[in-house]
């Protein structure tokens, strides 16, 4: 699939071993005690495994750990951003869209709140819910992120 | 300020009128029984308020309702999505930064918890949350949004 | 030709079977019960094909049925979106330049008939008819999608 | 609203006086004998008025018929072409969406069935209609246009 | 060259034939009975050869005809737009340039000459003579395109 | 009309004067021995009037002639280039795609018949003329440029 | 000056105060208590003064303290990000010409040093000193900021 | 990694070679006498090399001297600027965010204490400093640059 | 003129009063020492009066000395850099063309002759000769800047 | 290097000829009687070599002929233009800042010297001299070319 292209080579190798071994993400998270979304965000090059993590995933999509280490290990550093912006694709664009309208609110929010500062996307966590409804079922995405304020000197 | 510019100018006047009234967005929602979020987007001209939301907001910020409905009433339709992109204001480009760095594993959940389709930015509630915590403050950003399942035909 | 670079390889392998067969889309869209457009899109990496829509394709273009699953099976999902925009090609930029000269008329009609909302284009089906007219025959071009109502909360 | 200030100023007048007098397009449509789209989009400055619409838009909206003409008479022609591309509003991005998404397929479809060439948005006619529908309404938005081969020469 | 990498590699293969066999296309042209411009455009990708024309070339050109038919014959669609806009060449750009230095101004005269429609760029044959002259010889490119007028509904 | 926000404010006074005259460009252009493309040209602030042009236009369009040499007189030079690009008008936009489609065939045919050098647009004349046809009247759109050669140092 | 335009009305103001005092920012920093580029920043809008802030300013500037509480007070938030980008003039292309060669660089070091995580530009203190140098003065710019590990969860 | 593919083949080659020795930028920049931030922007071909530094390199990382000359010695020039701009690194990133928000506090001060002119980008030392916080080390960034004054004639 | 809407007012009152004076720059930059070049560029806001050259210039231009100091006088600084990139009007088009065409050249150029550096463009003189000649007078353009070595540390 | 992908093949071979050669551009261009700055644009594929050029170039640099005339001889046209813009290299991008600082300057001389029209990039000589002096050498770039008047018709 088309963001490989800009990833390291281990990264198409995870995806071929996930479907291989047919898991899903949230049976690899459970299996290396991770949250699906983390990584999820690890096989697509944006979040840096632990030594541990490595260890487990080897074991989990049997894959060599040492091929493993030498592509996504102790050497490489994610370069975090995917993708083109504005994305073409309409699950991301919604994302998007949701910056686009409801941003300005948002911060406006944050900062009667918190007072001037940011939310963190580094210190941040992300999960993804399914909450069942007779309407239709409900995504229900969460950033949960350390508030920063501005220095002021 | 400046995305206002491109903006009924009614909606300074709600912004002047909540300053000079020297009330929060979480008072606003309250005294008319709408999310904090939701109202704050209502006032940058992101979102449609109904009749009865018109009459509230006249009372609570003591501005003329007739101008209120004239302005923002039946003949108005939200213009959506305001602002740059990518945004310059680092609050927002958190938020867009967010779409960049874990979009993909974002998308990845949502097909494997939901199937082929998307998360609705239309049938969708935006809430931020104030988490305490001793190493910092979090925020807590939510986006529920209906799931929509791609047609077939 | 040009699309296929950004798209899984097995989209090219379909093109060409559909080229060697000497079969039309309207064909392969009766053989396999799907409307002519729905099935292009998917040869062009817009849509999830079911399982019975694979079965079927591989009989009738006679292609191997695990390739194509494995390609473009329950482990692929569709990165929608496809092409530079503005696009270059003529018949794509009318369709781009009905956006831009119609857009905001539709919208108006859409807010006018339907209230605050958007025309669907997950729950919506596109169709090409052939309309003959002495004058020149016409292409019928159509999208039927559900109104969405914008949530207010 | 803000695409007026890229359209003559008699653009606004005309919204102004559709306000004012409690009309949609579809009734002034009828009273004028005239597409509810395309008068919209005429509203929009993206078409051009004869002198009978004129004369009739003058009538309905009670506006000095000289002005009219001055403005968006014999002297004037559209700049067609509207608002920043890509949109930022959903409801002009769903359709700009529909030819990222789908305008490879109906490409592909348009060849098949009519040959080298593309379906004019000159000769174009575009409607929306509301189709009742129990699990929501849809809506059906059509672009009737003539086919024009390519030359060869 | 540079374009061909966005084209059928047979479009590469035509190019080589013209120069192993030391063709002009003006030569190339008068052999297949085509004009110049159009016969550059389809090696160039961007008009579609009819069955004739193959047979034509592949005779003139020594090339197999059953490879042209196969990359560029009834199956093949042409992809048309070619290179980055603004044109970085020279010759390229002074087109462009023509558009924005007199496009305002020939825009004014056709619709004068003609009334609210549009020069076809689909019904058009262009052409490039060479016209001698004491001061420096003249290029003269002319459009010949069918005027298209605008539908009314 | 939009363009003229980029243009010194004489160009609208032109325009008014014309429209009020009820004069069209090829009038304009016999009375003040001046093809009606250039005229329109300069109307446009594309081109440079002559101390006489401008006692000519003075005198057809009853402008006072030291106004318009105070704006567009011997102090004023063209900045050429207007609107933007690519341009969103259909009128303007074919021109455009006319150099998508066959820039890369006239820059052949160019260098085929003339060596290595480009079309001059500075050194160019701009014709459009009207061509009768039971098919459909024709645009006939021409530009005569000189050739120039490239230096080799 | 240019980004005023974008800027709080106020932003003039503190600029026309600051000259007319003949004041450079240096010395308002040490009456306020702050430091030059942080003040600087401030009055190009990209920094929250405090009440005391305000205070202070109003007295060394001699502007009426309830305008500026008016307007860059309590109620006021910053809109961070200013200009284009790239951006034209060469002080501050410089500056983005750093980040486009050392950037990498940057990045590998801080990796190095402390781990999968960014240098804050939140909790950051930038300081601009002079270096006196008989080869030339030198320009000693510094970001101080807290290093932010990534989450993993 | 994705920047090294616009980097000539030998700089993936050092950094293979730095990671199967095991060293830092640091440590490679001690055992040739550089600074650690200049080392690494000449393995993203961001400086060039002198012949003692490449003879010091061949050394440190055990790879052939006569290869590193070749690529990257006397006949190879940098071509600086690495990356999209915007970046999408969330590191990255930052240093940009840094150009935004304080870039016109930094121009004023630096035309406060030096005049008319520039921070050079050209003689400048950038280095990375850590320095110890309890509440969170910091990272110390620094430009050195030369202040370069504007020609007058 | 469009650019000064983007300059200190004082610019258009500079302009205003040479064309009301009948003056050349040349003219003026003989008057006031100063070459044409530079003297034109302060026009246009992009280099910085000296006091000498602010009462020079109030002499010779018969402008209140006062006004000139306020608007570009010692509390003033430069925004460099004016219009749009690339450029439209084909005179500043055509010094693009050249980066495009022959900037290339021009680096390997000068890194051969200089070394790894640069041709600075601040400390940097630009000049504009007329050359006559009997197959057309020629222009004459010249930067002659210090070339600026890159740092190694 | 980066610019050669864009570039006909043979290109990097005359790159890498005149390496191993061990030749500055000075020498080739003594060699073959062209200036250096010619030639260099020549190996960047800028510039058309005449069948005597390549004849010298072959002997010169010790390649065959024959290659050389099949890639770069009558058949191939120079497609000009290369490289990013902006451009991301320092030594490019200050031609281009050249541009964007001094561009409407130089425009408003050449109108003052020559009237309307320009300064032609196509009959134009490009040098590149070192001037040294003891404040430091100094790069002397040298444009000469035709000025071209505009049509009037």
């Amino acid at each position: 699939a088309e963001p490989f292209k800009d990833l390291p080579p281990m990264c198409a190798a995870l995806f071929e071993a996930k479907a291989r071994k047919g898991l899903t993400f949230e049976a690899i998270g459970k299996a290396i005690e991770r949250d699906e979304v983390w990584i999820a965000a690890a096989f697509y090059g944006q979040a840096k495994l632990t030594p541990k993590d490595i260890a487990s995933l080897s074991r989990v999509l049997e894959l060599e750990q040492s091929l493993l280490e030498a592509d996504l290990g102790a050497n490489w550093w994610p370069r975090r951003g995917l993708g083109p912006m504005p994305p073409n694709d309409p699950v991301l664009y919604r994302l998007f869209e949701g910056v686009l309208v409801y941003g300005h609110a948002i911060k406006a929010i944050i900062h009667e709140k918190f007072g001037d500062g940011i939310q963190s996307m580094i210190d941040c966590q992300v999960t993804v819910d399914k909450k069942e409804d007779p309407k239709g079922d409900r995504v229900v995405l969460t950033f949960d992120g350390k508030f920063l304020k501005y220095s002021q000197w």
